[in-house]
């Protein structure tokens, strides 16, 4: 034990949206937000018009637990920590994806879990999982409730008693390897919690999820998180080296070393398994130095290929940043009219840099895109990467704006949650879908999706908004980050509507070779791709590992792949489906379609 | 199809040694290797004097091949890709670990196959995958044949047909991708030839592991490759993004994403995969423009510990370097005397050398190691990196020697695999054992290795020598890569004597938190150790993943995880096992075990 932990204030999210009682994103000191709404959206923008039923008018189902159960629970974990309270049971009945967020607000409440176990250690975990076994129970593990896949929720007619495994009580840093600069964790641990501890030792684990004050580093290993600054420090995937996972048939024990060839790789099975294989209770993960210096710049590009391109270049350059952010031009007017209170000074500078941007630099201001880049590391390397990057942008026809959008960026990035439960409060449906896709699909996708939610739009017949960044680069490609909202029509059900647009959109990355999700995870509201995204022999590889390790379905279960399906006779004979990508044999060896660097 | 491709002139290797016919190490333009090894090993270097038995002596079983799987495969691949011929047979029957050149050469030959198939076509090898299904036959994948883990042996007692299936005409690069620096690649493609395709269009796939001009993309794929310049292009793992493999059960197709968060990764599920999931026929992987500089630069420091302290520190810089190599002391002293026909003025710059070495630097030049480092870019960025990499290395007393030897090292370095066979020529075995842990586990692993060793040869009675180098440097810890040898005793068993002492190291890796294997893969020969290391229910996971999508086993069975042992019960109870690592609280915060960059 390294870290002298402080207590940590978690408070837990509202039974029927995003963050505390009380948080909630306001549209008052943002002047230019509630007309651009009204604009773009048909919607007007006052007060909240639509309200959650009332807690009291809710018809919770009761607690199902044997008294057995309950006695061991009891006796393992202390009764202050089997808790069957209503309000507990139903925080913890699902996660936050829009879909939850309007069931839970119209009280519709789903197969509500019959018990919130805490346990507070790894032993009393072990003996959950023993007691969950002998009364042949349903497992759930718990970590900040933010999924947004529906990965939380019991089958609906689930007969066997539901126990929601809340980790938040495993929430400290156990000891850290500086050395080797790895740090042994709890999984329970939420973000911010874990960034304090590690900072009173000079550490960062530098994961940044929009969900990091709501989130754990057990739930963002079950999902396979990203972060805003991934780009640096790698995904979940590439920080997490060991894992400590309670099974029903013992401890799954993944040693922390840097590589390993000992077959398929056991970590990379636990990474995004969403509670299948058991539950997560320990992680040794990468951590990294404070840096002495950290700083977000913005740019401004003539469009939305420039950017993209300029974000190309900067990942097969020998720079490295710590974020590339770039928005199309509806995302940046988005930004531009959600800016909080701006001054006098502010305003004439912003009109003073939009006349030079279209005299001098003759953009097209409908469809400048906003970038954000960020620079980590010693205050040289900064300065260094800097000039670097400069110089790419500058071939893209790209203009830096300095740190002031950026440091505005960066205080604002956890508020984007938020705002689903303000467009909601106002009757309007608002989310988001994200993919990853080669840089050369960028563009192709792009257009794909956009056209896919037009045509969702017009089919239900609404007023909607698309707008897209650009979130995280990689070598051979990216993710783009998809938010829409539309106002829904007055007679259809909104849950409907919604789900037109939403599986467009969906459809339209897995028919255009990128992935179903970049960072969300499967769960349940995904599942109806994955057999697109990763061909049916890779389900059946996923259910045979799965239904293998927990053949009574014990573990989470009906999340990533359906457990009602048989899987298929093996030897049956099929042919091979058509080529992925299909369509290289088009691509000029020169450049892909992306606009090349000042060539 | 991007490349024009020129035929590669591939040809087999020996059926009982690394290498063509006619290839071999020799020691006569190495003055001082025979000296250096009669004294470390007690054998005098001559004339080889042991021999394979030759071929026509071989007592090799008949090919058992119902006439309607040989009728289905003649129809599908054509005769002349449809081999029974002996030697062919024999070939394929092994890889090349030292316990399968010791037993050919003994001429006791394993389960040899029935019949080596070698598909032209993605489609051939559906077609033989289905014929394969209806006849009840065993697959095994053959690329290259170096394995040295056992991966290609069928099990000795297989009373089904077994296919040795060699991907050799799967050769070309299909397409390139340049604005996503991607290639579509068939997988039986040979190192130099993957190579030579790439260059002619200006790409390098930068892998380069021991085995590079005798192995093949699918089986680094296959088996978790690492390569010597892997600390800048990333291990196979970091290269491969798209996958098609064939299985019983259908095409299985891995997206070329750069990231996705789609449950557990099915794409590290068929890497180190060994055959296991299917056969893969092809991958997209990462490609990277041929540097406009590359250079390799050799350097001395005056302990193994500031030696790996300077590794370390280098991967905790800000500093980016394709290879960082350094060899303890004993395998120092076997570089220096592998040294080619030194001139005069070698001589006399080596005797200048050691005296600055000992006279100015205080060196013991007993405890001296030679280390490499390799920096590729543009010009100005390897000059950046060289200075910044030379200051880390001057706070360790380390010292340039120049790009000399680090040339001769890149020339040598595929001669490394033949020196077993050149000491099997004259009686003596040689092998090598790699594995990963966290830096701060380095020096407890090293030192645990070398005692085990030393026991081992203790405990046969036998003359030995231990030598280790670290090959990769990861964020948090490194690869440890040992090399020994012995002269074993008049009447043992050589490869009962063997067994002793690569058991020994094996174990020690796993009683002291190192991976039992780092890029060499399973196959049979790790198996037994790997319940150790990656747990109990790691093993279950892997064999639910195998048996749930080949029930029948039919796709090279018994590799990894046996075939013969039943998976436990899964639901039995079992307690946690003991905390790993179990030591990290006796951690100094500060900085571990090894020395610091200059405080």
């Amino acid at each position: 034990m390294v870290s002298a932990r402080k207590a940590f204030d978690m408070t837990a999210m509202k039974w029927w949206g995003w963050g505390p009682e009380g948080v909630q994103f306001t549209h008052e000191d943002k002047p230019d937000l509630a007309p651009f709404i009204t604009e773009v959206l048909g919607i007007a923008i006052g007060k909240p018009t639509e309200k959650p039923v009332p807690f009291d008018d809710l018809t919770i189902p009761p607690s199902n637990v044997p008294d057995g159960l309950r006695a061991d629970l009891d006796a393992a974990l202390g009764t202050a920590f089997v808790s069957v309270d209503p309000l507990d049971r139903v925080v913890h009945a699902r996660g936050k994806s829009l879909r939850d967020l309007i069931l839970q607000r119209r009280g519709e409440l789903s197969r509500v879990p019959d018990v919130v176990a805490r346990p507070g250690s790894e032993d009393e975990v072990t003996v959950l999982m023993q007691a969950a076994v002998i009364w042949d129970a349903v497992v759930i593990p718990f970590g900040g409730g933010s999924s947004i896949s529906g990965s939380l929720e019991a089958a609906a007619g689930e007969a066997r008693p539901v126990i929601s495994v809340d980790l938040e009580r495993l929430n400290k840093v156990l000891a850290i390897d500086s050395s080797s600069r790895l740090a042994r964790v709890q999984a329970g641990v939420f973000g911010p919690d874990l960034e304090e501890q590690l900072a009173t030792q000079g550490y960062t684990f530098g994961h940044f999820p929009d969900s990091f004050e709501h989130s754990t580093l057990g739930g963002w290993i079950a999902t396979r998180s990203s972060g805003m600054q991934s780009d640096r420090y790698g995904d979940i995937a590439d920080l997490t080296r060991g894992l400590r996972v309670v099974t029903p048939s013992g401890m799954l024990v993944v040693r922390a070393v840097p590589a390993t060839a000992t077959g398929p790789s056991v970590r990379e099975m636990v990474l995004g398994s969403e509670g299948r294989l058991g539950i997560i209770t320990e992680a040794t993960v990468h951590v990294r130095p404070i840096p002495e210096r950290r700083t977000i710049l913005g740019y401004l590009f003539p469009t939305w290929a420039d950017g993209l391109g300029a974000m190309r270049d900067i990942a097969a350059s020998e720079c490295s940043v710590s974020v590339t952010r770039v928005s199309d031009p509806h995302e940046t007017q988005f930004s531009f009219a959600s800016r909080v209170r701006p001054t006098v000074l502010d305003k004439l500078q912003s009109r003073a840099l939009r006349i030079f941007l279209q005299r001098r630099l003759g953009y097209d201001l409908d469809q400048m895109c906003l970038s954000f880049i960020g620079y980590e590391g010693s205050e040289h390397h900064v300065a260094h990467q800097r000039r670097a990057v400069g110089k790419l942008v500058k071939r893209h026809g790209g203009l830096c704006i300095g740190s002031g959008p950026g440091a505005l960026y960066d205080q604002k990035k956890f508020d984007i949650p938020h705002i689903r439960d303000f467009l909601l409060d106002r009757g309007a449906p608002g989310d988001v879908s994200e993919t990853a896709m080669p840089w050369s699909r960028l563009l192709p996708v792009y257009d794909a999706v956009s056209a896919a939610a037009s045509g969702a739009f017009a089919e239900v017949r609404v007023q909607g908004y698309l707008m897209c960044h650009l979130s995280h680069s990689y070598h051979s490609g990216a993710c783009l980050y998809f938010t829409f909202a539309f106002r829904p029509t007055a007679r259809g059900d909104l849950l409907a509507e919604y789900d037109v647009v939403k599986s467009a959109i969906q459809q339209a990355f897995v028919d255009n070779g990128a992935t179903l999700s970049h960072h969300h995870a499967v769960g349940t509201e995904h599942a109806r791709w994955l057999e697109q995204d990763i061909s049916s022999p890779g389900v059946e590889m996923l259910r045979a590992l799965f239904d293998g390790t927990d053949p009574r379905g014990r573990l989470n279960p009906g999340k990533i792949v359906s457990a009602g399906e048989q899987a298929p006779e093996p030897d049956r004979q099929r042919r091979p489906e058509a080529l992925y990508p299909d369509d290289w044999g088009d691509l000029s060896p020169a450049g892909g379609n992306l606009p090349a660097s000042g060539e």
